[in-house]
């Protein structure tokens, strides 16, 4: 306790980027509820396949989630 | 929000069917909440393996549900 | 299979809306995989407290929503 | 009702375990809930990929959780 | 790793029921992945409104439950 | 996308500490995936009731969390 599930589209996050949403998510969780939960403080990564999310009734495929980092860069 | 995440068996859906779903399961929800939470409806499918899925007990495949629309028709 | 769940905000909305949500979001999905499994299609309404949904990190409240939905009207 | 839905990391559990997964966890429901609900309990598996889990902020593989496994044997 | 996450109806489970539910689950989980990762099996229960569940697009109530076990001892 | 769910148990979080995981979890996320996603990323958080969360078999209550937390100061 606590479980934190971040549901994303398979294909925008590397590996790497999956390795520090755990670490992140995890500090930023034990910087509120303490040390002692450390422990018992969990993240997993859902993944959807490329085109299963929809915003709006549109598919957005991880391309589209992509071209919306780029083109705020 | 909403958020709304469909659960099903992998193979059973087409990646056609699988935006039908997004667009219509949006725009029944839209119906009931009004167009001005259109954009802040998600929809998100999230498939399981075939096999992973029990119904009393009984692990379902992507060919038992289809075998279940075929005797239908 | 299908199971269908809708996460949404408490308050929001009103016992027959929700109703209306089963109703019309298992007709939506019906009709893309066929009457054949309409006695194994879900749908679940799980609703988090008004005020824990997060938006780009700012919170919800059910009164924020409703707020959306009349200034559309 | 009941839906049961296991987390789990994929590669831990084989297909027959996935099986056995689903055959024991719908016996124990059944033995609290009743013969009558066995038709309407449901026990999915939702895998996310080896290293998508994190403990403590440490990413958990499917070959860490074998060797726990196999340590304890 | 493994989460366990039980989805009901409020009121059809007694406090006591529940918590069978989560001793039950463990250890049938725990007969098959093995002891060793006892300490890292997780069991939930999330608990949706009464009326919030739908079957085939019908609204579920906690008594329309009862009534199903009642009727079957 | 992405949609971070924190699964919690009632009353061990206060208002204040929920609106700081939607807040900071948001944040963490964002440093990762970039500003242009801000706006598409969502935290609900997700409570199961005292005691409806099981570790290892045992039953754990939101006093229980407090005093693993108070333990450790």
């Amino acid at each position: 306790m606590p479980h934190i599930n971040v549901n994303a589209i398979k294909g925008v996050f590397s590996a790497d980027q999956k390795r520090q949403v755990i670490e992140k998510l995890t500090d930023a969780m034990v910087e509120i509820e303490g040390e002692a939960l450390r422990g018992v403080t969990w993240v997993t990564i859902n993944e959807v396949e490329s085109g299963d999310w929809g915003i709006g009734g549109q598919a957005l495929t991880a391309g589209n989630v992509k071209a919306m980092q780029q083109a705020a860069e």
